[in-house]
């Protein structure tokens, strides 16, 4: 009876109060509410939308549905990145380690790849061995032991987020900012950062293709932040491409582990770096971003952050030995390269199309039960604006079997587009976002 | 996977194709779409709106989910009333074996009451041993010997429109017209009709209480008629106080019978007459409306339509001594005069409020799996514009116990307002709607 009053008023444009999200939120979670009068709710809030407080209500309501990681006493800071997820994005895998290995906690929880875009979760778990489900106790005992915890959303933080996202899954209620923004920052809030940095993706590839939206996201989990004492910086970057070549998780572990000893591809280092220094900055450890970028280099070039990484990796169950040699990692049975059909400019590398290419090699889901095949995907040398001849190599792919060789080709011969011209492609790192308010990093 | 697509297409203010309607509501209707995705897509639809065509589309695809009734060889015209229900109205108990005292068909689906207002099947469900869950071959049995089944919803008839009620219900997504256009009308074409008359009721009692949405669902379903060879005609009429003076399910179903055999209140009976005219019209057995009102006098006057009453009720299983001796109905254990608290004009009476009254002496529901007790309820003596003097009574409380006329009491002083001045009272049958339009009935 309350929920359908709830869901009425929702429906007409009206608003909960904060005890009345709470209390739904909590009986939705606790099994009290159905999944179909929430669903009803969900399209009603998503149309509806949701206001400041509202959203911040929200937030709080799913926050306290289930425990803290309190890390309040660890006696160092802690900060976390998040982003909106993109098509070959091992930022998480590269960062992690590299500011943990600068005395930084980072307790990192990722979620799973579903559509065309890559979860760090599944990426991680084609290392033979490593573990993402460490409960809270053993994720503190990671952070007090290696200083980084990369694993999956607990079931014991904001349960009644993990409900709800499955339901808006299926509901075609997730791109709403603020059920999107709730959600993020009540997994992020609990665990009691210092700190948060977010990757706001824009692009055909992303989430949120269109700037103005990813700026709407971001200023929404600002004032989330900011209302919880909790800073939170934003930085605008690239995804009308992919970032780095590997696209693929055991592909992508390879390339993080690369970029880890200073052999990335320029685009995801460049990245990595950026929102590396505004996560020492937000923790205290670095006083510019020159600074920061120093410090980062200095770790990488020493080697400290690949051990750091080695370290994580162990402490996680998985075989650390991957990080001397990428081989131990699964590999697919068969590779081919996919040569230019003409001469010309690259003109497009299509994101959502090697993204749906994963998917068809099976490398990625498109329902949450699908399994996934670590071992396959593309390692794409081609860039945007690359001038490149006939039969030149533009990428390589790696599949299970002939069948799924045609199946690349065929993605491949769809996501990436030779012209006579070539528009020059988005900045990598376009817009920084504060509490403050927007700035513009690097014009397009 | 198909369903997430047409909830987003629905949710961005796109149309479905018949042949989507159809396929969705038929996956629905066979469990393969859960009531989570089909609750999300009734937002989508209550927000967004339906077109005439998908209106028509998924008519057709709720009549497709089930089985019809077909009566074309019955050799008698084939007419239905349809209310969208108020308090008091018992219309229906009176018109049904009235007009099949005439020679028509009358195959009658009615619903449970639920919310403030009432329902045919509990009114007649208070007549000792009175079915009402015959199947179609039953119904078509009773319409052969008694020319009129009053029958609750088949579940052979339309089942995904039946599933798809209950989850509206709980999802506050009832009051879209062109959803209710459809989920009315897909059961009243499957009754195989010659022609069938709507009450629209308006007024603060009503399910729509303001005229131009009772005129656009009118309209609507007018047009569903039209595009099925169903001529449809609505009459607007008034929900603004109770109809008649009984409200509660055996007291309704005595003032019934005491109209049928002419002892009824004037506006039941003028209501009664107004709908009865244009079923008759639309059955080819009257020419004009005074005719059919000179015949259905001459019904009640003759006996004829309280005898044909006794036939329907011993047909589908009940007393048939109900006709002659109420007092075969059940009786509530307590009752009492409720009186004026001062002199002056009955300024209103409230039809919500009697209705909410009627749920809390139990017999109404507030869920669908709430009993009720028949016996309870209230009969109303004051008249909106009437003049009253301090202590004269207003109306009889009928109730279980004590604390139920307490209730009862409680109820009767916010429904009945006096005051020192009264609006005058809505006219009773205000428009008739037809394809060619609205026409004034009476003036307010």
């Amino acid at each position: 009876m309350l929920a359908q009053r709830l869901i009425e008023r929702k429906r007409d444009g009206g608003r909960l109060d904060p005890g009345e999200w709470r209390a739904l939120t909590l009986a939705y979670a606790a099994g009290h509410v159905p999944d179909y009068q929430m669903a009803a709710f969900l399209m009603a809030c998503f149309l509806r939308g949701l206001d400041r407080e509202e959203t911040a209500a929200l937030t709080d309501a799913m926050l306290a549905s289930g425990n803290r990681l309190d890390l309040t006493d660890l006696g160092v800071a802690r900060v976390d990145k998040h982003s909106t997820g993109g098509v070959g994005d091992k930022v998480s895998l590269v960062l992690a380690p590299l500011i943990a290995s600068l005395g930084i906690a980072v307790p990192m929880m990722s979620g799973r790849g579903l559509g065309h875009t890559g979860g760090t979760l599944d990426k991680l778990e084609s290392i033979p061995g490593f573990r993402t489900t460490q409960t809270l106790a053993e994720a503190r005992k990671l952070l007090e032991t290696v200083r980084c915890a990369l694993i999956g959303q607990s079931r014991e933080i904001a349960p009644a987020d993990w409900k709800m996202y499955a339901l808006r899954d299926a509901t075609a209620t997730v791109e709403s900012i603020p059920l999107i923004a709730a959600s993020i920052m009540s997994k992020k809030l609990a665990e009691s950062l210092s700190g948060l940095v977010l990757d706001i993706k824009r692009g055909s590839g992303a989430f949120l293709p269109q700037l103005e939206r990813g700026l709407e996201l971001a200023d929404t989990m600002i004032r989330l932040g900011s209302d919880h004492g909790c800073p939170v910086v934003a930085l605008v970057t690239a995804m009308d491409r992919p970032l780095g070549r590997a696209c693929g998780n055991a592909l992508e572990v390879e390339e993080a582990i690369a970029t880890l000893k200073g052999e990335g591809p320029p685009d995801l280092l460049e990245v990595t770096y950026a929102l590396g220094a505004e996560m020492l900055i937000l923790a205290g450890a670095a006083a510019t971003h020159d600074d920061a970028r120093r410090k980062m280099e200095k770790s990488i070039g020493t080697g400290k952050a690949a051990e750091q990484f080695q370290r994580v990796i162990e402490a996680q169950g998985g075989n650390p030995g991957v990080v001397e040699d990428p081989a131990v990692l699964p590999q697919a049975a068969e590779c081919e390269l996919f040569k230019s059909p003409r001469r010309g400019f690259v003109a497009r590398v299509e994101p959502r199309a090697i993204g749906r290419g994963i998917i068809a090699l099976g490398g990625g889901r498109a329902r949450m039960e699908d399994p996934v095949d670590p071992s396959v995907g593309f390692v794409i040398k081609a860039r945007p604006g690359d001038w490149v001849e006939q039969g030149e190599p533009l990428a390589t792919i790696f599949a299970r079997d002939r069948l799924g060789v045609e199946t690349g080709r065929h993605a491949l011969g769809q996501a990436i587009i030779i012209a006579d011209e070539a528009d020059p492609p988005m900045p990598l790192v376009s817009h920084r976002v504060t509490s403050a308010g927007v700035e513009v990093v690097q014009q397009a």
